[in-house]
């Protein structure tokens, strides 16, 4: 099925965001890519820390006055429900969000601030939505779709006319794709006005809907998706987002879990940014080459930034032990007096900083009359590390 | 002494700047502050994540040609040696940088690839800072300070004027105040033009040298600082500075540590942003009603954003632990099988998520034929803390 979108749409929801959404400047960024110039257009910065504003609030404001007067309805645990919420309290009428009762509390109350009815129903996402259904035919409410709306993807095209107005010279235009309301509006917007420049989609390899699907020639659900990127893990891509993907994507790549949390901590640490998953595959794709792009000019569409801080630890956690700055050590001591005291001397003068300490007398691998020492040290990068390891190492402790 | 610097050199300097520092634009903050509409000026974007190039690169394109053939040298650990670094690089002259050799390997690295020489000192502060004026001497460098410099200052304060800019009606400006450089610069473009907007400076409750300095009358020197917001922890004002901040500055407040972390963690998590602790503290004075704001439009200057990942996530941990988002609990337990596995049944069927398990049994304080069980447990909030604790009471665990 075609869908039926002309451009001048875009420019009609360009108009009516003009003075909602935010327009944060694209930010370069040095060393990313060793071969591209690579850019950041950073939604992550726009209102509700996403890009969904732009589209619900565009359907939103398309709504005759009559539905107006019912209200909107939405299911989501995630960004387009803030998106919802802002947009209807924008166009100053009702919105009803569905959530799994399971649903962070953050998020929830982030909702309600945003001015919308909160209902809370037992089950996963699939009951929340058909709770939506059902208060839909009930009360009369516009359900506003995620992604497979054209309307919503006009709103969503946007970004790609500010892209295209901010940098006039830009090659290569990299996009996250989970359901594909993004890709399907800004892309459309590139490849209309300037179809030499190059659109490329990038999919969590935990969940490659769109992929397959574009690649098998037909629209294909996945059985199950699984991912750190939640805000792309759609099982099935949309009618109208599959056919503007197929008339305007030049190619979909994937991008791994660890390359993803690689990219969200490179933002944080180089451009003090902080991107969700979903929102750092496109920067994770530049990063691992998984694009043509060499010498390119490239803008990286971070779409987002709603990530819990649980999490985002947890990342921190992981990128810190992979680039040499913490490390766990497990000692095998004799169990005598002194021993715990000469281990954190060492470790001290050669400038590692102990955060815990567990001193295990029964771990069965030790010696019987031993006990074992496990320590979580902050160091400054691999050869600090081993330079505390031979430290000691030389004083007669068995690290193992 | 009267700092003697027309209000022509800050637009001065902002010419000379305007290609070369990033102008990113003003970002509103909902709900930051009960009474004042904020918004942030996000310096933590600037190139090399501090507003600090500003300041060097002009004093650097002012420099003669002879001294530019010489090159320059700083003594920096911090945002002040990156922003000589590229200062001079972008001026196209050699820079020395003197860092004390314990300074984190990251700093160098970084300092290194901005294009300066990097020489290591052993020692402290005050040793590198030696040996850069013994190489200024025999080698003809010309010293940038870090802010005790006239031109230095009219750099920063080409921020004031991007804020008159962009924002014509604000009513206060909130900036950081270490050695007073920025503030400086900043309160003199906006008094000479808007004597009406009131500037307001933040120090660390643990570093307030220039507020005791302008209580005091005079300058003061601190005999020691201490405060997580390093990037501001000066022991005494500049002659010049402390003028100027005595000419244009209405107040001086200061914030506590854990002021300045609740600041980091939020604008982590509303604004998507990573600010340092010196970055931070105009928005924690925001956020905790140190100033006569209520109902004014503020700026608060976020002056960085180079922090630390190993000391991101300690705020991030304390954060949650503060907000409930994490917990660590200690049961003691009878030394039987299957306790283990109970108490995880009821964490697990309450939703409560387990990231680390001690299992101790010979805990002094447990019971003789007992043992103790220390977990730790992301959370939602401290409601549902409570609601895990005594799902474990009615199954006859006993929580400490």
């Amino acid at each position: 099925m075609a869908c039926n979108l002309p451009i001048s749409e875009i420019y009609r929801a360009a108009q009516a965001l003009r003075d909602v959404a935010r327009h944060p400047r694209l930010i370069g960024v040095t060393n990313l890519s060793d071969s591209a110039q690579v850019y950041l257009k950073p939604e992550n910065l726009q209102y509700t820390g996403s890009f969904k504003l732009r589209g619900a609030y565009y359907k939103i404001s398309q709504l005759s006055d009559q539905e107006k007067a019912r209200g909107v309805i939405a299911c989501s645990a995630g960004n387009h429900a803030q998106g919802v919420a802002l947009g209807a309290t924008h166009n100053g009428i009702k919105s009803v969000i569905c959530l799994p009762a399971g649903a962070p509390l953050s998020k929830v109350e982030a909702t309600k601030k945003l001015g919308a009815e909160v209902v809370l129903v037992p089950g996963v996402y699939d009951d929340a939505y058909q709770r939506a259904l059902e208060l839909q035919k009930e009360k009369g409410y516009t359900l506003v779709h995620p992604f497979d709306d054209p309307k919503v993807i006009a709103g969503q095209g946007t970004i790609g006319l500010e892209i295209l107005d901010e940098m006039p010279n830009v090659e290569a235009v990299i996009v996250p794709i989970g359901g594909g309301g993004l890709i399907s509006g800004v892309a459309m917007a590139i490849k209309e006005l300037r179809p030499e420049v190059k659109v490329y989609g990038v999919q969590s390899a935990g969940a490659p809907s769109m992929e397959e699907s574009v690649k098998g020639g037909h629209i294909k659900r996945l059985e199950q998706v699984s991912t750190i990127a939640d805000g792309i893990a759609v099982k099935e891509p949309g009618v109208n987002t599959f056919d503007l993907v197929n008339r305007y994507v030049d190619d979909i790549v994937t991008v791994t879990d660890d390359e993803t949390a690689a990219a969200i901590l490179t933002l944080i640490e180089r451009q003090k940014l902080i991107a969700e998953g979903a929102g750092a595959v496109s920067v994770a794709a530049a990063m691992f080459n998984k694009l043509p792009i060499e010498g390119k000019r490239v803008v990286s569409l971070v779409s987002g930034g709603n990530i819990d801080v649980n999490f985002l630890n947890r990342i921190i956690s992981r990128g810190l032990a992979k680039t040499g700055r913490a490390v766990t050590l497990t000692i095998d001591l004799d169990d005598k007096p002194g021993q715990l005291s000469g281990v954190c001397g060492v470790v001290g003068e050669l400038g590692g900083n102990i955060i815990s300490v567990v001193h295990d007398r029964i771990d069965p691998v030790a010696h019987v009359n031993g006990c074992s020492l496990r320590i979580e040290l902050e160091t400054r990068n691999a050869e600090h590390i081993q330079e505390i390891k031979d430290g000691l190492t030389q004083k007669g402790y068995r690290v193992r």
